[in-house]
């Protein structure tokens, strides 16, 4: 199931950015009501991009292309639970590992290693028990732990050919969730309907979702995790929705359709542009382009439709320089995908800016979560949006900031437009950009037929 | 929505049984990949008894039957990702708080206070810090703490009418989903495709599973939680899957059903014997009866049917005695239901076990959840099983001890026998017993008619 040789392509290419031995833990699933009743269980992306299996309880000693696996053999009465369990030396020879130990080794081996903190809070406490020393990204980062997290980045920021056949992997199950999706909404009569239709595939197929799902009439609340919402003919349903395989490898995918089967005239104008820009964006992909100005691409073309539409006014070089598109789309472009959906997001912005660059103060940049130039391998997602999110509409500083900028009584116009996101996944080819998602349709009018 | 009065009766109640304040944290969700990608927040069940809403990153001080709430406000930029958030006095209205205030404030006001430490790893660590002492259930349990818990047992052991509303509506989302796994189970070629359509009638409610599915061909192995395989016709498919309700109240149903529709004869024996003990063991149920005894009684029944069929030999009482039926009902007869699935046993064994009492030694005894004598408005389940585990029928140990007790040659005649469970959930009435889970057949003959 594994392809060993690509797991120790990984761990060499690694020796070769590092000169000191990295331990990397998996984690263990957080309780949830007591420790029986636990969360599944999400090993750290890290550990799964060396080690190659999703191991409770276990962490990897790599050093110089070796692998050194520590964990131990399950409690001789979990088989009564948990059945038939795979032994330590079964899992070690399965992910190709030189060496395998009880966990309690691994305190003897560990002498100034890099590593990277863990999500679990729990193993994160062992983590620094065991190095005596504190763990953090954002501030006092240790100089090993720096050098091995800039070897890591490098390393799957583009990916190789079994990470991108997991990619595709979990696309295509996202593909159909969303045709599903499209295609159970007009016989659904809740937000929560569709949801069930959507991730239903996903779990029929053996994946999880990537994330909390989005599935909204209320696409302007942008990370909206409810569905409690009666779908109303009329309504814009937004779909955020990605399936991740058993390996661990993630998909990010966003549509919207109309819940009546048709697009109203305002909103058809406003999808148009989204699609446009969308579009446009995908277009200008191709090595050595710098994933901000796509950004800025995209912002300029949003703010060329709403002028030709009337809803905002002025120059457009002008309305762009002053964010004036932000009122409508205010998050970045998109961002790196991965193991992660926001690939390496526990690094902070370390993965994602390139080395010396920071958060813009921009209102119109200041969410970008990507700021480096593309390279072949890759893989991005391209997802502008338009949005009348009223914490931004009636913000007094946005209003007085954006008075002349935006026709205020036009806006109302498109009452019927609360939020519309088309996202899709890129890979970053040697020429240009193969679009990973390209079997589900983004023009409305396909979408339309879709649903007919 | 929230039924406050209930809500202060559970207050009042509290303080008739504790003289010192007592303070609640909600906890938080833990990260999964990235602190914005997490596990869907799931509030500390002893917060929720009290507080009644899953608010996140909360604390309550209970204190002679007011409540005081602390939580801090949505922070001004989380509008724009999370929508308008309703805000603490919001809040306190809703759940009856009598003050409410800043997080920050919590710890000026804690002074000699009893509290239950929450599952959730990052808020323990705060719950300690501030507390400044350890907090620990099962070793130098702190003597407030101990109050504190034992009040909260006497209360959450039976159920006021909120309560038991919130389970049945967990229920009849539960009942529902089981009716659509076995009416899809024929088309299915997967147990994931049958764990898909029942966890997508949960969805589709808006609740969440109570706990992680179990839906496999392989029952024999007690707590599965791997959905790969095919369905075979011959294979009986067994579904232990429950939903939980928005405010956090579980169910726990398990069926058994043969993928083909249709029980072959010796599946059909061994069927009929686990349901004659669910059904007695359910008869026995009424207020005073020591749970132990009803899991005893089911014991018999399966050790009597094993004769009958002449899987067991020898005296009746002799092998009941020496847990012979252990070896194919290897597990307790049920546990409480209530906030959790198998409720308070973050407490370990102080709700599940009557004061004084402990867990047994003996194998037919040791993994039973529950021993307390029961009463009106407890609700547990009922779930007697009989399993074929190859951790037992081939342990030499087992073997030699009940070597002359099994019929080994006979029992290969129940091959295709590896699992079955059948789970309701019972409410202890004054006077017996009501089956809560009672629209969801149990019978053979009607399980094959839904089929059909």
């Amino acid at each position: 199931m594994i392809d060993i040789e690509y797991l120790k392509n990984r761990r060499t290419k690694l020796a070769n950015l590092i000169d000191v031995p990295t331990v990397l833990w998996s984690g263990k699933s957080p309780s949830k009501n007591f420790r029986a009743n636990h969360y599944p269980f999400r090993a750290s992306s890290h550990f799964l991009y060396f080690a190659g299996l999703p191991l409770e309880n276990a962490a990897i000693k790599l050093d110089n292309g070796n692998l050194d696996l520590f964990m131990d053999n399950p409690h001789p009465d979990s088989s009564l639970w948990h059945g038939e369990m795979p032994r330590r030396e079964d899992i070690a020879l399965q992910i190709g590992a030189d060496n395998a130990y009880p966990m309690e080794v691994l305190k003897e081996q560990i002498n100034e290693v890099a590593t990277i903190p863990v999500q679990d809070v729990f193993t994160y406490t062992k983590q620094r028990e065991i190095l005596q020393r504190s763990l953090s990204i954002n501030k006092e980062l240790n100089q090993v732990d720096e050098q091995l997290i800039k070897a890591v980045i490098s390393l799957r920021l583009t990916h190789d050919k079994i990470g991108l056949e997991e990619i595709k992997k979990a696309i295509n199950v996202s593909v159909e969730a969303h045709k599903i999706g499209i295609n159970s909404t007009k016989k659904s009569k809740t937000e929560a309907e569709v949801r069930a239709a959507m991730e239903s595939y996903i779990i029929s197929q053996n994946m999880t979702c990537a994330y909390n799902s989005i599935v909204t009439v209320n696409g302007e609340v942008l990370h909206n995790e409810t569905y409690n919402n009666q779908l109303k003919s009329g309504d814009l349903l937004l779909a955020d929705v990605g399936a991740e395989t058993p390996l661990g490898w993630a998909s990010d995918i966003t549509r919207t359709w109309p819940v009546s089967g048709h697009f109203s005239s305002s909103q058809r104008d406003i999808y148009d542009i989204v699609l446009a820009a969308h579009d446009a964006c995908i277009e200008g992909i191709k090595p050595g382009v710098e994933y901000r100005d796509i950004h800025l691409l995209g912002a300029k073309i949003i703010a060329e439709g709403l002028v030709n539409l009337g809803i905002l006014k002025g120059d457009l070089e002008h309305l762009v320089d002053k964010d004036a598109h932000a009122i409508f789309f205010p998050h970045g472009l998109g961002h790196l995908l991965g193991l992660d959906v926001h690939d390496m997001e526990d690094l902070g912005d370390l993965a994602g800016y390139e080395e010396g660059r920071t958060r813009s103060e921009r209102f119109g940049l200041g969410y970008l979560r990507l700021d480096r130039p593309l390279k072949g391998g890759m893989v991005v997602t391209i997802e502008p949006g338009f949005y009348q999110v009223p914490a931004i509409l009636n913000n007094p500083k946005f209003q007085q900031k954006y008075q002349n900028d935006v026709n205020w009584e036009k806006l109302k116009q498109f009452s019927d437009v609360r939020g519309i996101r088309i996202e899709d996944d890129i890979l970053v080819t040697e020429t240009g950009a193969e679009i990973l998602t390209k079997n589900l349709p983004t023009k409305a009018i396909d979408i339309e037929e879709m649903m007919s």
